[in-house]
C-alpha cells in the first residue's frame, strides 16, 4: 500500500502569481489556558494582532549577563570562520550567530527557561522544541535593513515546517528605540498566507542571510495585508521580549544612529509540527538554520531570579 | 590699494583630517524678540537644541492645499527632465523637486507666509531671502535613507554661504510617523562645527543630490556631538513645521513601510549672509540649489486662513 502524498497546506514560490489566502490553522493552539487575566489579555492581543510584548520577565541582573554573553560570543576565536556565524557583507563585522545554545551555557538554560517555555506550550498547546536560534547584532551606524516577510513562508518553503504552530521570541539585548531600526509588525497579518511568486533558486539560504530576493511579498500585497490597520513599531528596553506568531509580516528600518541594537531571537516549534522535506523539493537547509534531527521536548527550567 | 583676503570662518574638506571646534556665530541672532511666552519658550530650545516643532501653523484645507499642489507638480510634464527635478537612482521615480516656488503660485506665496517669514527673521535677526526650496518626495516600500550630515557644511564649502546665519522649515506634507523614516536630530550638534576630512570632487553635487559622499562625519565625530544626550525623532501630523539651525547635524532612516513621506523644504537666510564664492575654490553649483542673484529681502505676507 502507497502512503498519499503529502498535502502542502501553504504552497509558495511554486512559479505561479502571489496570493493571499486565509491561514488554515489556529493561531492560539490548544486550550489556550490562561492562568491569569494578564495572561489572557495578552492571549487575546496574540490571537488578534500576531504579537505581544513581555517588558518585565528579566531582572537587571540577568539582563546583564545575557549582554555580557553576547559580547563574549561576538568575539569569540572559536567561532571565527564558523558556519554558524553571519558576517556584513561589506565590514566583516559579525551579524548573526546561529544554534547559540551549542556555544553557550548561559543561552542554552534561557532557551530551556520555564518563563519563556511555558508561554510557547500555552501558545503552541504542545510540548515544544528548539527550531531555531540566533544572536542578531545590528551594529550603530550601519545597520541594514530587514525588508518584510512571514518567516513561516521561508520555513515551510525551504525547510519543511509543514503548519503554523511555531512562535518566536525577540529579546532585547540592548534598548530599542524609535531611532534604531526597530522591528516593525503589520497586525493581523499572520491571519493570512501571501504565497510569493516566482521559484526558489538552489542554495539560497547562502545568499538570503545576507539580502532577502526570495518570498518577498509584492507591494501591492503589504498593502493589501495592512489595510486600515497602522505598523506597529515595538520599542523597548534591554531585557523585553517580543513573542510574535511565526506568520506574523515584519521588517526593520536601517540603522544610521549609534546606538547598536542587539537581540537573542529564540523559536519555538511544536514537537508535532515537526519538519518534513522541503515543499520546494530542495536540499533542506543546514541543522544550524533548522532542527530536523535529534528533537527532544524541552523541559521547563524554573528559574532562580539572580 | 587691496583688500585682505576674506577669511574663512569654517574651513572644511581642505585635506585635513576631521576636527570638531565650536560655532563662531550665535545660534539666535539679534535681540531674538519673543512676541509671547510661547514663543520664547521656542527660541530657548532653538537655542539649546537647534530645532524645534511648530504642530498647528496651518488649518487642514491649507494642509490639503498643498498636499495637492505636491501630487500636481510630482507629475506635471511640463517638469519632466528639468534640471530641478531629481529621481531616484533606480525607479526613475521623483525624488526632489528644487526652487519650488518658480513652479508653484502656491509654494511662492507659502514660502512668503508671514507665519514663517516673521520666525526666519526672529531668529535671524535680519531680513531674510529663500537660498534653497524643494519638495522632497520619500515613497513608500523604498525611502532610501539619508545619512548624517550639517547642510551648512555643504552650504559654505560648495555654495559659499559665509556665516551660520539660516534656518531651514521642513514642512510635512504627509504623516512623520516613527516607523517612515522621519527626520532625526542630534540635539545641540548645531552648536559644533565638524570640518570633515577629504576634499570635494568637481561637480559633486550631480552625485551628491543622489547619494552623499563627501561632507561626511565619521563615527567617532558623531559619538563626540552626540555625548550623552538622546537622538532626536521628529513625528507629526501632516502641516507640522520643523524649525531647524542650518547647522544642526540630522539624518533619516530608510522607509519600508506603505507610508510615503513627502516635505516641503524651505531655506531662509540673511540677507546680510548672501553666498559668497564657494569656500571650495570650485565653481558654484546652480541657481536652483543655492540662489546667488537677484535677491531681495521678503515682504511677510499676511494669510487669509481659509
Amino acid at each position: 500500500m502507497t502512503m498519499p502524498a503529502e498535502e502542502d497546506f501553504y504552497p509558495s514560490r511554486i512559479d505561479a502569481g502571489e496570493t493571499i489566502t486565509a491561514r488554515r490553522d489556529p493561531v492560539v493552539h490548544g486550550a489556550g489556558t490562561a492562568c491569569s487575566e494578564a495572561s489572557a489579555a495578552l492571549l487575546s492581543r496574540y490571537e488578534n494582532n500576531g504579537f505581544f510584548q513581555l517588558d518585565d520577565l528579566f531582572g537587571a541582573r540577568e539582563v546583564a549577563e545575557f549582554q555580557e554573553e553576547a559580547e563574549r560570543l561576538r568575539s569569540a576565536r572559536t567561532l571565527a570562520r564558523r558556519n554558524e556565524v553571519i558576517v556584513e557583507p561589506e565590514s566583516n563585522s559579525v551579524r548573526s550567530i546561529f544554534d547559540v545554545p551549542c556555544f553557550s551555557d548561559v543561552f542554552d538554560q534561557l532557551a530551556r527557561d520555564a518563563r519563556l517555555v511555558n508561554w510557547a506550550r500555552a501558545l503552541l498547546g504542545d510540548e515544544v522544541y528548539l527550531h531555531q536560534s540566533r544572536l542578531n547584532y545590528k551594529p550603530g551606524f550601519s545597520g541594514k535593513e530587514f525588508y518584510w516577510h512571514s518567516d513561516f513562508e521561508t520555513w515551510h518553503v525551504e525547510d519543511g515546517m509543514p503548519r503554523m504552530r511555531a512562535v518566536s521570541m525577540s529579546i532585547a539585548l540592548t534598548e530599542n528605540r524609535a531611532s534604531n531600526g526597530p522591528v516593525m509588525l503589520i497586525p493581523g497579518s499572520h491571519r493570512h498566507y501571501v504565497s510569493c511568486a516566482g521559484l526558489t533558486p538552489e542554495k539560497h539560504y547562502e545568499r538570503s542571510l545576507r539580502r532577502q530576493e526570495y518570498g518577498v511579498p509584492s507591494t501591492t500585497g503589504l498593502e493589501t495585508l495592512l489595510g486600515d490597520r497602522e505598523i506597529a513599531v515595538v520599542t523597548g528596553q534591554a531585557g523585553s521580549v517580543l513573542v510574535f506568531d511565526c506568520n506574523t509580516m515584519h521588517g526593520s528600518a536601517g540603522n544610521i544612529t549609534p546606538y547598536a541594537r542587539t537581540n537573542l531571537f529564540l523559536v519555538y516549534n511544536a514537537v508535532s509540527n515537526a519538519l518534513r522535506r522541503p515543499y520546494s523539493g530542495q536540499e533542506p537547509r543546514p541543522e544550524f538554520i533548522a532542527r530536523r534531527t535529534g528533537i527532544e521536548p524541552l523541559i521547563p527550567r524554573a528559574a532562580t531570579r539572580v
